[in-house]
């Protein structure tokens, strides 16, 4: 772990030895040396990945810093989880403004603690370097797999079941909670609904159930319909989502029965965190199976079928325009 | 790798796809999917190290874009040969302000290109941001050394030599001549040592050819007396460098030789991403060898000695003070 010169209150060296250092797992050497070392167990590959959060772009500057830890780590987590890896540990860098102090990182420090602790993961090192603001984050994680047993998005074939986890639109509502909208909610739906927003839930249990199962996934960051499309892109295959099968949370399903025009836009808006898979009709039960040991609700949503377009549709099987953001090609 | 909406010109989708997916290595996926894939050799394990640069803070915003990128490339690979490892593969987080067009990213993606190619690394991933500014750059490097066989920076013993690669004090000088010192200097010695500030030259090569010799290495990037601290502070011991001893360029010669005092602070000025190591004695020759045979000059330029104070001295052995910024404990 390297740290620069020139931070506020405790000293880069000694923000690493107080607050990161205790994080470390045995690969991280303690933080006292270059780099760091990873074992690999014979038959398994590493996955990795890099998620970075910018202050006022990716967060709110008024988010409490633990919970910007965790989203931090949690997003890189659910990038894992859509392979199917387990996740193992990950590296940090750190720019912060020197009015950021020690207080600020030490409830930064604390939110990948209890996160940690949750998903069996530690820190191998780090960079903490100033910056003239804004504060700007990124994490690098690194999970196993058995060879080959990796689930990618290349997979999907046309008469696959499409599936997600979880529920979608809980983040696109919280975000709009937390800038004040929706101000007639009950203060539980704005507290769920605020939540979901600040801190994703990764599906690293079903992910790693789905190997062998699932023929394509991936999580769902960009908005449902927008990360179908990338499966439907490298698959080369086109989809069918049915409106009415995504599903929503008690919260968001209160928010639909007054608006019911809004329904559309969760397939649209992104952040959810969830995982969105692609797998044959007849592993279906094992599916279901695989999904209530991670204890994770799931959801048959459409139908990949021939052809290259991702299409929204209602309950009476008619295309729902849903605008240039719903899938953009690239 | 991943993209966030809303930036200039290509949009993230097609930067990630024309600037950044021509990087990328087998195991990166062609960047279509959330993760990449490592594969670790039997009897290996992996090496892994992130650092960061802040437009502003750890570079200039007029460096040219090609010598940024093979910077950032750089000081992780320099931390990859302090452990003795073969560097691989890299993920790359980039925070981009709007104004930053395609033009600043074709000239930063073409000194990785460049990188790439010299040192046979390739990219597995990462993560396209936009930010307000400042523009900021993450990078994980990864490499691979035998298992047990990396060097690490707790191992030195007193009666160990103590030895550098290359010349210490360039960079120093570089960005003072960036800043416009030195203004009676050649040209061809403000182009070289404001071309060791840019560019340092990892020693990938020395550094695994030290693996069996070295007891203890990191590289010198706080600065020569700071780094030997830290590599005394982990093994629990002290050491003397000889400042006389310490390898100088025909550039930084010719300016000690009209300024004979500067010498001192290139002991403690950084950036100079060299191999500082120690080695028993008897060593020498296997050392010397190593370093012909990785076209890279190295000195011996003190000794490992019980105790905790590392000291430089002049020619007669009499203490030279540098100053707080000289090594600090922390």
């Amino acid at each position: 772990m390297s740290g620069s010169a020139g931070s506020a209150r405790l000293g880069e060296f000694g923000r690493i030895a107080r607050f990161f250092a205790p994080l470390a797992g045995p690969g991280g050497l303690g933080l006292t040396d270059d780099a760091a070392l990873v074992d690999c167990p014979p038959g398994h590959r590493l996955v990795m990945t890099v998620d970075a959060m910018v202050e006022g772009v990716h967060y709110l500057a008024s988010d409490p810093p633990d919970l910007v830890a965790r989203k931090l780590l949690r997003v890189n987590l659910s990038d894992l989880a859509a392979m199917g890896a387990r996740p193992k540990h990950y590296l940090l860098t750190t720019a912060l403004p020197q009015s950021f102090g020690d207080d600020w990182l030490a409830a930064f420090a604390s939110g990948l603690a209890e996160d940690q602790r949750l998903f069996g993961i530690d820190l191998l090192g780090g960079d903490s370097v100033s910056t003239p603001g804004p504060a700007t984050l990124s994490l690098t994680a690194i999970g196993e797999v058995a060879t080959g047993a990796e689930i990618r998005r290349g997979g999907a074939k046309p008469g696959d079941d499409v599936w997600v986890s979880g529920t979608i639109g809980d983040a696109y509502l919280g975000l709009k909670v937390l800038r004040g909208e929706y101000p007639d909610l009950s203060p539980d739906d704005r507290a769920y609904l605020a939540g979901r927003y600040r801190l994703p839930a990764p599906r690293t249990g079903l992910g790693a159930r789905l190997i062998g199962l699932a023929h394509a996934m991936q999580d769902v960051s960009d908005g449902l319909l927008a990360d179908l499309g990338h499966i439907c892109d490298v698959s080369g295959v086109g989809a069918t989502v049915s409106l009415p099968e995504i599903p929503l949370s008690a919260a968001a399903a209160r928010i639909t029965a007054v608006a019911p025009q809004i329904a559309a836009q969760f397939a649209t808006g992104g952040d959810d965190y969830e995982l969105l898979f692609t797998a044959p009709r007849d592993k279906a039960g094992s599916i279901k199976a695989a999904a209530k040991e991670s204890c994770v609700q799931i959801s048959r949503i459409g139908t990949v079928e021939a052809g290259t377009t991702v299409r929204l549709v209602d309950r009476a099987g008619k295309a729902i325009e849903v605008g240039p953001a719903g899938y953009r090609h690239f």
